[in-house]
């Protein structure tokens, strides 16, 4: 039987509804999620908490005309399936599926594509200056964001920019009081003062009386609106004062935003507001399903759930995986921090993503979750340092971009001993394009005084820590590592140090060695096992660089020196990382090899399985297996 | 004759005095200021602004032991004169002389090294949270910010997390409404709605009050500061509400930051308030120089002036002499926007620095200062170009450090075909390490549809303009251009549309090639004329690249196979840049052929002339010169 939610293929079908019928859609967008997602996984409980902001927005917009931008984009499922998605969304995050994300290439709905956090309002002020000189006066223009990525410096960048333009934007700030874990800072504990300055079912009630019930435009809208605003401020408490005035946007909310019909009135009447204006509601992150309003964190992104009661489908405890590395992480800086009391750990919202969670819970005292705030995490972990603590700043590789300056600016010419631990480096999988740790090596391996490392397993993990930590060191120390497990079940090896700059032979060989950095090593190993047997083995070598900078000279000088061709490997863009520097050193030094580098191409990754996509980039253990067995290079 | 500030050695001498002869203090080392830099060039009337502070900071601070931070740091020259450096100011900005900017390594009163803006709340909270950690409950830290650097999201981040924090924390927000040329944003007008809700005598006064007189502790501090915190808070406008506060700090002021007795007083009452703080200061930027109070954009940084009248020495139109690059710019981007209605000038705060106010005056509608914001600069011009505008985003190379994420995730994964400008790349002499244009080359190749080009003189900046904003252009086109003149006294030449991704032959020889990218090529020219006449002139090529993305591959196919010897020169890293690229290509290509790679050291370089620079790392003519004739490589 067609549902309500089958007969919308685009948002023009829904537009064609009554208000008293979009409840009805609200609730089968949020099942059909609910569906698919436990089956398909993917991020969840943002998704939920947006459904009938989803259908509201929708309904009272001229999509795609007037432009929706999501911030950080994983709360944008349901407006995926209105907008002629609904088929494919079972293919979200799958190799040559949708995107988890909003992407320009995949739908004209899609205004703008979105990943990392806090950059709609900027995308939005822009769409709506040009809309303004183009004299498209109306055009709409609206950002949704989060409490979460509010916190993000960018957001307010945008904000004190949008609070001067005359153009017609929308920020709607979606209080769901989290992140991904939940939200930190001040501006998050003003929300939450905010919202309970008043209930919401009176914010309604009001709201519905100004309106006058469900539509029909005020014959005076200068009046009326001035009624409305003077409604809702009356509604802020003094007390708190008012944040977005400060910055020119007219303010209006609380709301319910779970309550759609109020939702659609008070769009419909924004619309006709001019300027910069921002509508604050209140919603629950998981809503509909009740573990995942129960536990937020948890089902932010759960993996596979039983549709009915929500009950994760646990896959068991297999004692004999190896550990994700996030974990081995978590665990030893608590064992380094216990023996080194100057170690603080500090993560910009990531505290479960990057299991600091763990030091979190036993030692408060000295674990910072700043929030999304990645600049201000580093800067931060510069301060703590300059006064002698030994920050732990644990940041993805991809989110690092955003710290780029501070890194350099504030913690390299500085020679300040800031660890750097870079998770989600290399390729993330699912989660795509946006958050692949692609240009971590490139990018860091420029600038004067970084020590940059990569683990190959757990044990070179927990020593590149411990190494990063001894007393006496003055240079900033990076780590990154991949999402996802290592190799070693028994991972809590003894704590050794590493000698800096200093790199290994893990096979002995002749004719053809790979020199790899990082876990992807791991795959040389397993290129080697293809191989075995099939008649073309050779005595391949193979050489941890371990570190990327100081690179081991000595090390590549014997490698040079031994073998006829050379294979660089790592899990990074092939411009600027280990390939290029083992290049600059063959041309320093006149090295004739035959020198081949894998890595990723000079092109964006889209989205799949971790292996598919190192499949599709060559470093695969089969590509490498190609690779090395290929002759054409003694022609 | 000794002069009161002449027996000031350390603050320590400062803090003997009364309160009564620290404006004598103020006055001296304001004249001592301009003494100086009427005949030493550098930052002028920041530090003008900031002469009351400093001496009421060091004043009542037990500095170093308490910590001053500095945003930006121009502002501290006040700070060096007072903590141990009057003797060698004059050779601020020098080679071997004083940093422009407050520096770790040369005095421990430079608490936290600064150059770009908007850090200090960050590094200042993590200091103030080590001295938490470590029981230092009488430590002070103390983040001194402008309200141009407040607009950068960092200083919100940075607000957001101390407001949070039990710490001893005090952000003096000194608001003389301009960065280097007038503020912008919404920010800027709160400020200056708070400042004008009450004029400052009146607040001098009643603050006086508070304080009974200079000073003496009350007896019972909690009551005193309810006491003076309610007082200040009457003095603002509830009308404007206290962004502030909103951020959970206590908000104090706006006071008049030129009256030391009343500063003095504050500060010292500060000093006994736990936990996060704001002093909002009011301050004349260029104080007590009359025409730098009435031209602050032109006396930011003035040049040679009379000490006496603030008249700038002018060195007369020379029209001999080349124009700036950024005039070029400048001017060009007018030319080109008259024909191309789509064109938008987006700048984070340098209007001035980038010529950009040329086309502000004529098309005012058409380009956005967006403050100091560089990341929302970028995402802006995303929205832009995503709406079909071709937006020509202007930001100094190392600025460009503060947006990397926003220009990978924003722009380039979205191939929009915004135009980025980088003003100040390579080398740009005095403002030293925080502000050479070094990394660009290097941290933008790795990024996937990226158009880098450099060009060699004003024609090919000009021709370059005209190419990246012809219609159809699918990618973001990125063009980096230095500080200063270039060659051509006669510059506007015809424009014309380059090919992309190809490189041109400058002379045609044999043996050695150099094969350069940008500016610096002229220096290989010069070096060419060294060599003539001295015997050992031989017949070098010399190849301009133009672009280092796409690379010219077919004209390096023909350098390799006619060279025996390449030499790469950049003004930029050698690690990860043009240098690199021909390596990869070599390698890639198992070309044999000696190569070369000259650039920038992997080290921070300190501050100097750009020739002395140059000279440093071996780019200026003469080391130029002296690898080309260097005839070891044929050993």
């Amino acid at each position: 039987m067609e549902t309500l939610l089958d007969s919308i293929r685009i948002p023009q079908d829904l537009r064609k509804l009554k208000v008293q019928q979009l409840q009805q859609v609200a609730d089968q967008l949020r099942e059909y999620i609910i569906q698919v997602i436990a089956s398909h996984p993917g991020h969840l409980g943002a998704s939920l908490g947006t459904v009938e902001l989803t259908v509201a927005l929708h309904y009272v917009f001229n999509t795609p005309y007037d432009r929706i931008v999501w911030d950080v984009g994983h709360q944008a499922y349901g407006h995926k399936i209105l907008t002629g998605r609904k088929d494919r969304f079972a293919s979200i995050r799958c190799k040559g599926g949708l995107s988890g994300f909003p992407c320009m290439d995949e739908s004209e709905y899609d205004a703008f594509g979105t990943g990392h956090s806090s950059t709609s309002i900027s995308a939005a002020l822009g769409m709506a200056v040009a809309s303004k000189l183009k004299g498209e006066t109306d055009r709409q223009h609206i950002a949704v964001i989060g409490d979460g990525a509010m916190t993000g410096g960018m957001a307010f960048e945008g904000l004190n920019n949008a609070g001067v333009s005359k153009s017609n934007i929308l920020v709607i700030l979606n209080d769901n009081g989290m992140s991904i874990d939940a939200s930190s800072g001040a501006l998050s504990k003003y929300f939450t003062r905010m919202a309970a300055s008043r209930s919401y079912n009176h914010i309604k009630n009001s709201v519905w009386d100004i309106m006058g019930g469900d539509k029909h435009y005020p014959n005076d809208p200068k009046r009326f609106i001035s009624k409305i605003t003077g409604a809702f401020k009356s509604l802020i408490s003094t007390r708190t004062g008012n944040l977005f005035e400060a910055m020119n946007f007219r303010y209006f909310g609380p709301i319910d935003g779970h309550d759609l019909p109020t939702l659609v009135a008070v769009l419909k009447d924004l619309k006709t507001i001019l300027g910069p204006k921002l509508l604050h509601i209140v919603t629950t992150k998981g809503k509909g399903l009740k573990p995942a309003e129960q536990s937020p964190i948890l089902y932010h992104a759960p993996g596979r759930f039983d549709s009915q009661t929500g009950e994760l489908i646990s896959k068991g405890i297999n004692l004999s995986l190896a550990p994700k590395y996030q974990d081995v992480f978590g665990k030893t800086i608590i064992e380094l921090a216990r023996s080194n009391e100057k170690i603080i750990g500090i993560t910009p919202a990531m505290p479960t993503g990057c299991s600091l969670n763990m030091m979190m819970k036993k030692m408060p005292q000295r674990v910072f979750d700043v929030g999304i705030a990645e600049q201000h995490a580093v800067t931060f972990s510069a301060g703590l340092a300059a006064e002698g603590m030994v920050p732990f700043c644990n940041i993805y590789s991809s989110f690092m971009q955003r710290a780029y300056d501070q890194v350099i600016h504030d913690v390299a010419l500085q020679h300040l001993p800031v660890v750097f631990c870079l998770d989600r480096a290399g390729l993330v999988g699912e989660d795509g394009a946006t958050h692949h740790g692609a240009f971590d090596l490139a990018y860091f391996r420029p600038i004067p005084n970084l020590v940059i490392s990569a683990p190959m397993n757990e044990r070179e993990l927990r020593n590149l820590m411990y190494t990063a930590q001894l007393p006496g060191r003055k240079a900033p120390f990076l780590i990154r590592y991949p999402r996802g497990r290592g190799v070693t079940p028994r991972w809590k090896t003894p704590l050794e140090a590493m000698e800096i700059g200093k790199g290994y032979c893990l096979c002995q060989g002749s004719g053809t060695a790979i020199v790899s950095i990082g876990h992807i090593g791991n795959n040389a190993l397993k290129a080697f096992d293809l191989i075995r047997g099939t008649g073309k083995e050779a005595n391949f070598g193979l050489y941890n660089m371990v570190f990327l900078k100081p690179l081991d000279e000595a090390l590549l000088h014997e490698i040079f020196q031994k073998y006829e061709r050379i294979i660089t490997l790592e899990d990074g863009v092939r411009q600027g990382g280990l390939g290029s520097a083992v290049c600059e050193f063959a041309a320093a030094n006149h090295y004739t090899r035959t020198l081949v580098c894998l890595g990723l191409p000079d092109k964006f990754i889209a989205h799949g399985t971790v292996a598919e996509l190192q499949k599709e980039c060559g470093i695969d253990p089969e590509g490498i297996a190609r690779c090395l067995i290929d002759e054409a290079w003694r022609g």
